[in-house]
């Protein structure tokens, strides 16, 4: 096929699933809402949700404007005469900053309307998915997935046509940089904004609701009890969603700008620019399919359901690009690494599986220690945060070396080979979100089933198919860590290929003082983003907390129950401090960079992305598999054992659990799209770094 | 000056500051003892200390003995043909290896027989400064840091005499590698080990004595209390010292072997390998002169004392290597390295005091947030100790580029620069070392005045002294980490040395996949080292903890305070449980570089080193300095602050320091010594890596 065919083949099936998610959206919309009682609460989570969304808008399209202005403004400034003494060869033209700021305002702009898509679904589903279980475990499951489903295909769909669409109008994929970049920026904000929102709220409803007030978990007479449900959606429906569109994006991006090294002197140079969106359409495809088997059977496992899902896709994505390189005559090693891609992604699935399941040694010993008070359950568990980062590091190196040499030894660049293997792994991306969205879904439904008094039977129901929501989770998160950390490597390798087509070719030499400089200062990057956020959580839950006291104390027949709480103040004030926090870990995520590259040069600016990339996959997976081991000791108590709810076991594994959010919801998934922003600033702004750098003069 | 005369001025010196050590250690064991109920309690210590150095050195033994053997092996393997045909140029000859086998032993046995003089005086000069602050402040400040001296006069004594004596005999200094790699495997005993012993005694002590059987501090009644007590000598008296012993031999030892590559050329080609000894010598000489300002006047600060000690010596000697380089008209950018890195060093030193002083913000705000419950006091020290690591590694890159470019500017090479920068922060050594074994020897005068009640004045002068060691203990540590940091990176680019040597030139692009498969692979060990010794220290508290309710509930008399505990039996749990717990790290240090550099090649393996110089800086840092942020947070508390002793704010406060504990006493500072042991490794074998690499194979 013509390389334009090609690209109208993504299209259409960028269409396809665009329109798929639109109709799961109505079928979704249409299901029964239940009674008075249910949709008051609802109404409520869909209010929160809706303030915080504006508020979201509204930022992004002040941050866009700006750094969209920016961005032409800076691109002019290659017409400067310094810049042109230095006669890059492939400097840009004006007119590209403006296709490159355009791009930006669109790549935020599909972001935005596929997480819009899945929220304002996700917060209708989750009542209906409540009083589907009224009916069976069955119905509400697939409402609950279904909808989660909305999500993944509208992000999949609105990232495949807007960089086909760039790419068929400009033919440079350095362009869609600033399609990407766009995408970062909302992941930004919705990602760490999201993080933070959640987990003040979470943090702060339960220090005052269940431990100075008494009252349980998901009670109305808590005033921060919808902004904690809110705080689920906004987590892990928008963030996520944004944070894994924002991967999707910069994977296909990295491995077509390496794509025009590998195609410049063969027959058809655009071919291996053209091909990661060929594996993207066709991992649609295979997500097409594999949603039909995300199927509860009478009396079956909703966990196993969605994993099974999740591997069936896997199994069709790998049949269906066999088939296509083979039926193309297209080259094996780009087959082997997107494969080799896949299947170890998978591996590392189950490996952090292992530090996070119950039924494991690492949870039950980190809640055995429980016994021995809190500081002993926070060291236990860092411990073994620490130590699960061996496995999937092992994979991840794995995974690099078999998709370089692979690709090499068919001839090709073998960067390219690990570009192809983070697109191959994202290429299912639609099953993993709808997996993932699935569960704040049912967590959902569960507090709205809690809260208007289903009955224990519709509460018990949803409770199943939450806990079956965290199973799914180890393995999607696995897997989402594991192609993050091959984007950015791909993107790290981008970086060097526009140098290189700007006649730079980059000399990232440990030796050299300038990359090793670059690279501690980037190493400290991400520790410290984290530090940041994790900060603002603590900062804004003692803004929450303050607010729930002084509504119980103005209001003393809010916990008689006589009185209604005001929700939306604890809201708006999760919502601003989310946002309003942002402002200096977006200054590292962008203006670092930046100071780095004119102050040592682009060497150094290499050194200072793999230095982040180095700390920052370290700690994205310490923290998620801390989180998540501190979140299951406790449950393992919770469940009866090492005596039970409300035992000194059980306070210290609750401190525990509760360090454990920032680092799993907060810190520890931000640390990627803080990459991913860096890595495409750098690309972005390579020329004009590359003519004003101070090192210019130094060398 | 010939080479020869400048090696007899730093073996002469080397002589005169051992003989120095050994008349203090005369003189403080001359001091008075006093009365019998004090002599019994430092009798148990004293019983303690000689039952945990009797394990430690016989395991060093065995140590020592196999690993010996094991080097001398390796290195005839280089006479096996396959070796031969690789015609590596500067391939070893088998007397070389029984040369570097011996160099080895001699390395552990000086640093081995410094830290038996220090840890013996110690645990005498203990009660001695007791019994001295009956009759005032001053006398007793000046057993305790002569006490401390002895340490450190002894440390820099045999380290040199071993060096120079070696290359006297050899003039080759990679067989000095040997030697370090000797000091090496003592630190890694004696400080991780040191560290796992001293943390499992505190916190063991402190959950039964001060939790359970609400006994005070320090208790004569406590079954741990002299494992507690004798773990402060163990751990920052003998791991201290023999930790800064190896980094003192490890950046002279770096910088010699980037010594051979500057003076290849020269007139003088030894010059610049004498060099650094001759730093070193210098250093020794400030150091005599700077301990006599030591001192405390009448109503003087014992902490305003130590601290102008060491910025004295650091003036001295600054002055005379500026007056050696000026009159021997040697190369001026090597003066400039030498002073860059040890203004910068102290500059660290008060940025490290920002981050951990009850008197600024971030110990503040630890403080403050306690009020909020332990996981808030948790997280907010994670994110204060993880910010702190900025103003360090700022420091340690401007240090880097300093050192490096001024060097260059003079036109020799700059990584020589960075190696002799390091040699210059680490030849005040002496002066660092005595001030910081002041600290756990008037730390344990306070428990022995307690326990042997002298009464409320010496009890109140004893802790006028510990936090005098507690003050200068921020910029020392600054100190030390900034000068192990620079070390790593010297010892990092003598191993490309040695491979130039070798005639193979080390090519460490980051864009080569074994490079980065190297770094992220390097980058893991460091954490995955630190998490490993935090759970040998919950593991081993678990059992103690066991151990002191078992002897409580066998003799109801200790509490009445009828009964003596069996203190040996504490003793014996944590020295044991200490030493055994090693057997994986240390496979880490040094079996994982081998597997490394034989699976990946000898590029990758210089990745390696760099990944774990890349995070282990980050993760020392934010240890050490988490630890001592949530120290004095607890401190801050105690002092009457946000409710003080006993309220809830500081039971939240004891969480923080508890999990505190083994971040900064056992896995933040042992992993320098971590990076030391596999920098060596690497370059002890790089001749039989290069030759027998299965890299070799896939090129």
């Amino acid at each position: 096929m013509s390389i334009d065919m090609w690209l109208f083949f993504a299209i259409g099936l960028g269409v396809v699933s665009l329109g798929f998610a639109l109709y799961l959206y109505a079928w979704v919309n249409r299901q029964d809402a239940g009674g008075a009682r249910g949709q008051q609460i609802a109404g409520y989570i869909q209010d929160g949700a809706r303030a915080y969304l504006a508020k979201l808008y509204g930022t992004l399209a002040v941050l866009v404007v700006v750094l969209g202005v920016l961005i032409a403004l800076i691109f002019s400034l290659d017409m400067l005469e310094s810049v042109k003494a230095h006669q890059l060869v492939g400097c840009k033209k004006p007119l590209e900053g403006v296709w490159t700021a355009l791009a930006f305002v669109a790549g935020s702009a599909c972001s935005g309307l596929a997480g819009y898509l899945g929220m304002s679904i996700a917060v209708r589903a989750n009542l209906r998915a409540a009083v589907a279980a009224k009916v069976g475990l069955n119905p509400a499951f697939k409402v609950a997935f279904y909808a989660g489903a909305v999500l993944g295909m509208a992000m999949v769909g609105t990232a495949v046509i807007g960089i086909s669409v760039i790419y068929l109008f400009t033919r440079d994929p350095e362009i869609i940089l600033g399609f990407s970049l766009g995408a970062s920026a909302m992941a930004l904000l919705a990602k760490a904004g999201g993080g933070i929102f959640t987990k003040t709220a979470d943090i702060a409803a339960d220090l005052v609701g269940k431990v100075e007030a008494g009252i349980p978990e998901d009670d109305p007479r808590n005033p921060a009890v919808i902004a904690d449900n809110v705080g689920d959606n906004v987590g892990d429906v928008a963030g996520m969603g944004a944070d894994i569109f924002d991967s999707y994006v910069a994977s296909a991006v990295a491995a077509m700008i390496l794509g025009v090294g590998v195609g410049r002197d063969t027959a058809n140079p655009e071919f291996y620019v053209v091909f990661p969106l060929v594996l993207c359409a066709v991992g649609m495809l295979a997500s097409f399919i594999g949603i039909q088997f995300v199927r509860v059977g009478k009396n079956g496992k909703p966990g196993a359901a969605l994993n099974s899902g999740t591997v069936i896709t896997c199994v069709i994505f790998g049949v269906l690009a066999t088939l296509l390189v083979l039926a193309g005559g297209y080259n094996l090693g780009v087959l082997i690494a997107t494969i080799s891609g896949l299947v170890i992604a998978v591996l590392i699935g189950f490996c952090t599986d292992y530090f996070t399941n119950d039924e494991r040694r690492p949870v039950q010993q980190v809640a055995a220690m429980s016994k021995s008070g809190s500081a002993i359950t926070i060291i236990t568990g860092l411990s073994y945060g620490l130590i699960s980062v061996v496995p999937s590091m092992i994979g991840i190196v794995i995974a690099t070396l078999v998709s370089y040499f692979s690709a090499e030894a068919f001839g090709i660049s073998g960067i390219y080979g690990i570009g192809i293997a983070a697109v191959g792994m994202l290429s299912i991306t639609s099953v993993i979100v709808s997996a993932d969205a699935y569960g704040p879904i049912v967590d959902n439904a569960k507090g709205i089933a809690e809260m208007s008094n289903m009955g224990h039977e519709v509460v018990e129901r949803c409770d199943t198919l939450d806990s079956a929501g965290n199973t799914a989770k180890a393995i999607t998160k696995g897997f989402a860590i594991s192609a993050a950390a091959l984007t950015v490597l791909a993107l790290f390798a981008a970086y060097g290929e526009v140098l290189q087509g700007l006649g730079l070719p980059l000399k990232m030499d440990l030796q050299s003082p300038l990359v090793l400089g670059g690279v501690l200062l980037g190493a400290t990057c991400p520790p410290v983003f984290s530090a940041l956020l994790m900060l603002a959580v603590t900062k804004n839950a003692f803004l929450m907390i303050e607010e729930i006291r002084a509504q119980f104390r103005a209001k003393p027949g809010i916990l008689k129950g006589t009185e209604i709480p005001d929700y939306a103040r604890c809201v708006s004030i999760a919502s601003a401090g989310a946002l309003s926090s942002l402002a200096l870990p977006a200054v590292i995520a962008v203006i670092i960079p930046l100071a780095v590259g004119l102050l040592l040069g682009t060497d150094a600016l290499g050194g200072f992305l793999g230095g982040s990339i180095f700390t920052g996959v370290i700690f994205a997976m310490f923290m998620s598999n801390a989180g998540g081991l501190w979140d299951n000791g406790k449950k393992f108590i919770e469940a009866g054992h090492h005596g039970g709810p409300g035992s000194d076991a059980h306070k210290a594994a609750v401190v525990g659990d509760t360090v454990g959010d920032p680092f799993k919801d907060t810190a520890g998934p931000s640390i990627n799209t803080l990459i991913t922003v860096m890595s495409l600033v750098s690309s972005l702004f390579a020329p004009v770094i590359a003519a004003l750098s101070l090192a210019n003069f130094i060398k």
